[in-house]
């Protein structure tokens, strides 16, 4: 039996306005086709969430067809009808034979098609940044006369914008951050492992809040001390103390959108010096706050930060934040100094303020945020405070 | 004050064997350095399993020297430092500045090293495939003399054969994914959500089992009726029926190593096809690990199951499974028709027979499986049966 469609996330009107975003940029370029292999972009444009991008796979948009192909392993490819907002005769199947075997794969389909539909002469577009080497290599052996245009961040500067419909999503996406980070602050106590405290942690990223589920797991970073300088660690076998400092980041996800969030916690009272860096940090939060608003530049919200955290005698070396939305960070504009890009209503940001000071002294607090048409509103809710254990 | 060495999965010696298996194959290819940028084969030569590699960073192994050097981002050199077997000195940490930059980043910091090692006009091993496009061009670009040569799955190969250590390592794993399973067996029932379902799965998958926690909450893949023809959606917002078929693929992870297991679950009584499916996955499966032993090929037990799966009556095209360990699949060897790739003693697959019938009717079962002397160690350990729920 055919698969259904599921429900979307989004109406197709909602897709077909991305898409024509795409096709506007497509057609300033002159390109006729383009090829979009990173699985963001394809949740973007399509609506699909499945982790199947380990092997080939690549979402086709043609300047003059109003949805685009979507050529996958065929595997998967009922995971696409089922997601995306197409027409099933949009999802092309590439046999299973392809994975594994030497030569041959996903992109010789891709190469097919382009070649079927007359554009091997013509101009594509290709996210060059986001391709194996390989697989540019074979695009440019099998399609020698196409004029092969780098569009790697085309359409991740087209997400920098969100629609109202994706702001709605991301909230929903930020109260399951807030509803991880109570649960953290419910269960963590001395003696517990930090895996337990995970356990609790995921656990609540599933179930959701407000009746709306987590759609994924996003990578949860844990440590606590003597690893609070270290910033990426997921975890480690050991438990919690009395005076432990406990350093998490979070992020609840909702159809691909994550709501990335931070904050630190402390087993007993916090030293005097987490708390000198708290103090700093929250100013620094609500200078960054009172900055946030459409026409400012990202430099000029960074700088924001960095001037009231040194009048507080600290320094941050990095950068204070980044785009976000599908996945987790987008790779587009940064809060970081010298960014020049100008903030517009609907971006939002994973306002990150965690610092690393010393190889065993870090600490972290952020806010997801999103601009406003007069400043900002912040969509995470958990208090702005170290957690006292 | 500086970060203190956690404690290491594996001792020295372990990591300087690997060392020596991967500079015997750069002496065989004349090559002085070897620029490693798989996150896996980072895991496999260090320890360090910190998801860090979403921006440039690089392992150099030197021929002459002892330990490799990793050169990363600067807010991750305590986690390196932490994590890896190898001295202080060899974790070089760049500048947060080169984040999120245009034109520099962290490639030109290990660029840099290759030069003051006076390695730019000698032989340099890199993962061509694994590398993006753009650093790719940025090493022809700054090491225009060097001879640069693709190394892309070298040390994917030497993983295939496993340590003993490795062994208990991935059984660990394995006792995980087993506990996941039977967490799943117990919390199914009619009215609950896929999310909550998955709550439980992920909280066991990090608590663990037998003492030893999760380390990661790899990607799981669950679902239900009326999308069991699907195989990596994550899961749907849904709830269970009564009736409801429930495909579900999890993996335990111990210090970087996965242990892949799938089963099919039914709420009451499993449906004539169902069964019929089942067995015949089952007579596959027994003739599949009675093939296995050091000596046969890959192609060989893919052989032995389809076989058998054929004279049942049912067809499968997908591959019988692949090379497991860190991460999860390793890209070497595939039990696929013409993988003539032979079986050695501790070679670890993930054994893995779901199918995918019509776009809305598939079945799961697999089982992560170690060649031995004589034959075969399945190390998953959960009942081969249709669960009735």
């Amino acid at each position: 039996m055919p698969i259904s469609k599921g429900p979307q996330a989004f109406p197709r009107t909602e897709f077909l306005r991305r898409l024509a975003a795409v096709k506007s940029e497509m057609t300033r370029r002159e390109i006729d086709a383009f090829l979009i292999s990173d699985a963001h972009n394809v949740t973007y444009l399509t609506g699909y969430t499945t982790p199947s991008g380990y092997v080939p796979q690549g979402l086709i948009v043609l300047i003059d067809e109003e949805e685009p192909t979507f050529i996958l392993r065929q595997m998967d490819a009922p995971a696409a009808i089922h997601q995306t907002f197409m027409r099933r005769e949009n999802v092309i199947a590439y046999p299973e034979a392809l994975i594994g075997t030497p030569n041959r794969d996903g992109y010789d389909t891709i190469i097919d098609f382009l070649h079927e539909k007359g554009l091997a002469g013509r101009g594509i577009g290709v996210e060059l940044e986001d391709l194996r080497s390989q697989a540019v290599a074979k695009l440019r052996a099998r399609l020698p006369v196409a004029r092969i245009l780098d569009c790697s961040n085309t359409v991740t500067w087209i997400r920098i914008v969100k629609s109202d419909l994706e702001v709605a999503i991301m909230r929903e996406a930020a109260a399951i951050s807030d509803a991880a980070m109570q649960r953290a602050a419910e269960v963590m106590r001395p003696g517990l492992r930090e895996a337990d405290a995970v356990a609790e942690i995921v656990g609540t990223l599933a179930r959701g809040a407000n009746g709306k589920p987590g759609t994924r797991i996003a990578g949860i970073c844990l440590c606590s001390s003597p690893r609070t300088g270290t910033s990426h660690i997921r975890w480690s076998e050991d438990v919690f103390h009395q005076g432990s400092q406990i350093n998490l980041e979070l992020g609840g996800v909702r159809h691909g959108y994550a709501a990335g969030l931070m904050r630190t916690f402390s087993i007993g009272e916090p030293s005097e010096r987490l708390r000198r860096v708290h103090d700093a940090h929250i100013a620094g939060m609500e200078a960054t706050l009172e900055t946030i608003r459409p026409g400012v530049t990202c430099s000029d919200v960074a700088n924001a930060f960095y001037q009231t955290y040194e009048k507080h005698g600290f320094k941050k070396e990095s950068r204070c934040g980044y785009a976000n939305g599908i996945g987790w960070l987008e790779p587009t504009a940064s809060f970081q100094k010298g960014d020049m890009t100008q903030l517009k209503p609907n971006m939002t940001f994973h306002l990150m303020l965690g610092n690393w000071f010393d190889e065993d002294f870090g600490y972290m607090i952020s806010e997801s945020v999103r601009v406003t048409d007069s400043g900002v509103e912040v969509l995470t809710n958990t208090p702005r405070k170290i957690f006292e254990l």
